[in-house]
C-alpha cells in the first residue's frame, strides 16, 4: 500500500441510513471521507442494493454493501469489502476480487431473524397450524387429535454457529434438550446441550424428535440428509431446513415424509422451487420462499450496521478490522 | 357423614388407564374399594368420557371423571367429584350438586398445552407464516415482507392464572417483557415482569404488541376487548384469544383486523364459529377450533392423572383434598 494510496483513502457506503445513522458513520470514518450512495427509502425493505457509479469506481478504497461481482475489476484501487450478507461466497467464486483487498462479511447479524422463523415453522407443525388453516379456508371447525411439545424433546441441531446456536437458545428455553453436531466437536456452542461430530448423525437421527438443518453448501454437505437416513427418524419427527436447500434430498424426502409430523422448509435444491415439485402439496409440509433471514427484522438492520460502523471506524483509525473472511 | 358410609366408600375411576396405571391407583386407594370403568382405548384421543352405569349411581361415594351434570341426582351418597377438566361451572351452575359434597378439579394440568398452542399461533402470525400457507396453496414463491419478533416485545397477558404464567414463561424466554392483568395486582404470578388491575387495560393496550387473553367467561369479562380498546392498539399490534370466546367483541374486532399483523383465535363467542362469520376469511385471522386444551399433550394426561391418583390417596387415607373448588 502506498503513501498516495493511503491518503486517498474513499469509503462509499451503501447502507440506507437515516440521517442520525449517516452522522454516526461519519464520526466513525473521522477524517475519511465517506459518501453515501443508498436511497433511505429502501431502509425496511428487502430490496437493498449497492450500485457504485462507474466513473467513481477506480477512486474508491472501501466499498460498504454488496456490489455486483462482476463490477470487481472496476474497484482497481480497492483495499477493503463490507458486506451486509452474512455469506461472502459470490466474491471468492467470482476470481475477480483483488488480491491485497480484505473481505468483512455482516456474519452474527442474521442469527435471529433465521433461528427465529425456523422456531415458528417448528411450532406450527407441532400444534397442527398447517392443517387448521386448510380447514379455516373450508370453514371447517374440527379438531386434529395429538400435538406435539418442545419440552423434554431432542433436537438435534446441524450447524451449530451463529443460527444454530440462536435456535439452540430458543428451543432449550421451551425445554428441550440440545445435541449439536459440527465439524470439530471439541468446540462447544452457546445453547448446546453436547456435541457431536458427523460419525454422529445416523444415531443421532434415530433419537431425535426434531432434526434443524443449519449448514452452509458445500460438496461435504449436499445430501447429507439422504434417504438412508431419512428412513431412520422415528415416525412423528419433525424436519427442518434454514440452511441450504441441498441438505436434504428431496426425492428420498418424498418417501418419508407421510410417516413425518411435519416438515418445515425455507429452502429447497431449486429456488424458487418449481412449480410441477409435489413438495408444494404435501400436507404435512410447510414451506417458505427462502425469507428465515434477509431485512426482515429491524434487529438485523441494527446488527449490521453496528459490525459495518465499529468497522468504518476501525479502517478510518488504522486497526484490524473484525469479521475478516479473507485477508 | 355416618359411620355406615365411612365404611362403605366406593370410588369410581373413569379415567383411561394403562394396567400399571391402573395399579397405582389401587395401591392409592388402599382399603378403600375402587372400580375402573373406563375403556383405555380412549387413552390419547380427545373423547374421554365418564359414564356410571344407571345402578350404580346410588352407590358410589366418589367419582374420578367429568359426569353428565344432569345424572348428579342419581348420586345420592356422592362425597367427592374429581374432575378431569380445569373448570366446573357446568356442576355449580346445574344446581343439584349434593350440598354436602366437594368438587375437586385437575386445575394447573392445561397451562402447558393451552400456552403453547396460544404460543405457537402467535409465533405464526409474527412470521407471516398464514401468507405463505395461502402462497403455497397456490405453489407460489413471493416474499411477505417485514417479520416481527419477541425480542424486546411488550406482552400484555389478560389472566395470570395456571395457563397466563405458563405463557408468560415462554414468551419471557423469547426476550418479551411481561405484563400482566388481573383482579388483584398485588398478587404476583410466575413469569410476569409487572403485574396491573384491570383499571389499567386502556394504558396497556397502547402499549402492547401482543395482548393474550386468558380469561375465564363471566360477567365482568364479557366484551373486555371492546371496540373502544382494539381502537388504541398499535397497528400491527397481535391479539390471542386462548381463554373464553365472548372476552372479545367479535364484531368490533372486525372494524380493527385489518390494521393489526394478525389476530390468533382458539376461541370464539359462538363455538363452532358459524360457517357464515366474517372472521373465517380474513388472511391474517388464525382460527383453530378449541384445541388448545383438551388432551392434545401426553403432558396433560400425566398432570390430570397425578392429581387425581394423589387426591385418590388422600380420600382414602381421610386427609384434605387437593384443587377443592367447593367443599
Amino acid at each position: 500500500m502506498t503513501e498516495t494510496q493511503l491518503s486517498e483513502k474513499l469509503i462509499v457506503n451503501c447502507l440506507p441510513l437515516t440521517e442520525s445513522e449517516r452522522e454516526e458513520f461519519l464520526r466513525a470514518s473521522g477524517d475519511v471521507r465517506q459518501v453515501f450512495l443508498a436511497d433511505p427509502a429502501l431502509r425496511g425493505t428487502m430490496l437493498w442494493q449497492a450500485d457504485v457509479p462507474r466513473d467513481m469506481r477506480g477512486h474508491v478504497t472501501a466499498v460498504i454493501g454488496n456490489i455486483e461481482p462482476d463490477t470487481l475489476p472496476d474497484f482497481v484501487n480497492l483495499e477493503w469489502l463490507q458486506t451486509w450478507s452474512a455469506g461472502v461466497d459470490r466474491y471468492l467464486k467470482a476470481g475477480t476480487f483483488p488480491p491485497d483487498a480484505t473481505i468483512t462479511s455482516a456474519s452474527g447479524a442474521y442469527g435471529q431473524t433465521v433461528a427465529e422463523h425456523m422456531f415458528a415453522m417448528l411450532w406450527a407443525l407441532m400444534k397442527n397450524l398447517p392443517g387448521y388453516l386448510d380447514q379455516q379456508r373450508r370453514h371447517e371447525w374440527k379438531d386434529l387429535g395429538r400435538a406435539a411439545t418442545l419440552d423434554g424433546a431432542n433436537v438435534v441441531i446441524l450447524g451449530t454457529g451463529d443460527l444454530g446456536s440462536h435456535f439452540a437458545h430458543l428451543v432449550k428455553s421451551c425445554g428441550a434438550h440440545t445435541l449439536g453436531v459440527r465439524r470439530n466437536p471439541n468446540k462447544p456452542a452457546d445453547g448446546i446441550d453436547s456435541m457431536y461430530g458427523f460419525d454422529a448423525l445416523d444415531v443421532l437421527f434415530t433419537k431425535a424428535d426434531v432434526v434443524a438443518c443449519f449448514l452452509p453448501s458445500s460438496p461435504e454437505t449436499r445430501h447429507l440428509v439422504n434417504r438412508n437416513r431419512l428412513e431412520l427418524l422415528r415416525d412423528g419427527a419433525i424436519l427442518l431446513n434454514g440452511g441450504r436447500g441441498d441438505i436434504i434430498d428431496e426425492q428420498a424426502l418424498m418417501t418419508q415424509i407421510g410417516r413425518l409430523r411435519g416438515v418445515g422448509l425455507d429452502v429447497t435444491e431449486q429456488e424458487p422451487l418449481p412449480d410441477d415439485s409435489p413438495l408444494w402439496d404435501v400436507p404435512n409440509c410447510l414451506i417458505t420462499p427462502h425469507v428465515a433471514g434477509g431485512y426482515h427484522l429491524e434487529a438485523t438492520e441494527r446488527r449490521i450496521l453496528d459490525i459495518a460502523r465499529e468497522n468504518v471506524r476501525r479502517y478510518a483509525a488504522g486497526e484490524p478490522l473484525n469479521n475478516i473472511i479473507r485477508h
